[in-house]
């Protein structure tokens, strides 16, 4: 029934979910039902995708030994961003950058391959695939939020040697370690933001009108 | 309060919102309130971002005259594709791909300039910062759906001559052209779907175990 109005109290869980959605690093070790990690799959799969390609693969990782070999990987990427953020290096290294190794699950998000010959809204942008693939980690994202699991995209990995430990085709692409797992607790914001890593930028940075530069009204009105 | 559990009425709603959320190409014309533009700018920058980087930047363009080189643009990109899709040139022309005349708002949602400087999950993955702006826009997509207001994606453009007509700096980039507006009804299907461009993949297409094409139990089993 999509023609509906929502309710006030449906808009209001869904701007909360939005809100209290966090990028989490910190998890107990606690399996969780698979018929949550269904509803998320579910969530995930309803994404828009440009030229309705479905471009998004996901790689459930259950072998231990496979696991331990992306923990690996991540945490020589995580060695070597350590040096290239130069001074801001002990910030850094005070965050817990990944939880691979306590988390309940461990998916790999990917492009499919074969994507070459999806011209539809991909003719001058390619990279619109990675664009859908985003779309449904963020459907994963809220729809955990909801159900009290926690999610955390990690992007510290060479693309190629993950990818070679997954078989994966040539063209296809690794784009996310997503981790999957209960939490203690939410942060109650971003855990960069807590940590002093950057600032939140105010609405009249983000929003321009016509032409870039350009306050708009509508970041600046109440 | 991020800790409490969510309801099984606000997890309904965040369901419902994901499944009924569409990328719209037809609206009528009528104006959206900006406290309704507000709150989806607000549930836009409560996105997740690589490094916390905020790379979203949004031109609302207000002016007439933008707004028609910006339909002349996509125009000419929807004819050069339509030529490059080939045999599917006739079901491509029966779509209408584009709303930019009738939909209340057009933003251009781009990613900031300078962004090289941000190393931090991007050092191997740079193109995160698009996975971020990516996730924004499904938020803009949620909230604007619960609200009753329709969110097309268009991105049948030429990126630098777009990013030409806004004045964006060297180094930004323009990935989308949202129209925003109110809409008669919203699809019950993604309108690719009911016009037969594609099918919609079963999970087991897109779940493997380990390794790619190696099938996984969370697909099949229910």
């Amino acid at each position: 029934m999509p023609g509906l109005p929502y309710s006030d109290q449906e808009k209001d869980a869904i701007y909360r979910v939005i809100r209290e959605r966090r990028d989490m690093r910190h998890f107990v070790r606690e399996s969780i039902d698979e018929s949550v990690l269904r509803r998320l799959l579910d969530a995930a799969t309803q994404a828009p995708s440009v030229g309705y390609m479905q471009p998004w693969r996901f790689v459930r990782i259950t072998s231990d030994e496979v696991r331990a070999k992306i923990y690996g990987q991540v945490k020589a990427e995580i060695e070597t961003t350590g040096e290239a953020v130069g001074e801001k290096k002990e910030a850094y290294m005070r965050l817990k950058l990944e939880g691979i190794n306590e988390c309940a699950e461990v998916w790999v998000a990917a492009l499919m391959e074969g994507r070459a010959k999806y011209v539809l809204g991909r003719r001058t942008m390619p990279e619109m695939d990675l664009a859908s693939l985003s779309c449904a980690v963020q459907n994963i994202w809220l729809a955990a939020r909801a159900e009290g699991v926690g999610v955390g995209w990690v992007s510290f990995f060479e693309p190629d040697r993950l990818a070679k430990l997954l078989s994966l085709p040539d063209d296809a692409f690794p784009a996310a370690i997503l981790c999957i797992g209960h939490v203690d607790d939410f942060y109650p914001e971003p855990l960069l933001k807590t940590e002093g890593w950057d600032k939140e930028r105010k609405l009249e940075e983000l929003v321009y009108e016509n032409s870039w530069f350009t306050p708009s009204n509508l970041a600046t009105s109440d």
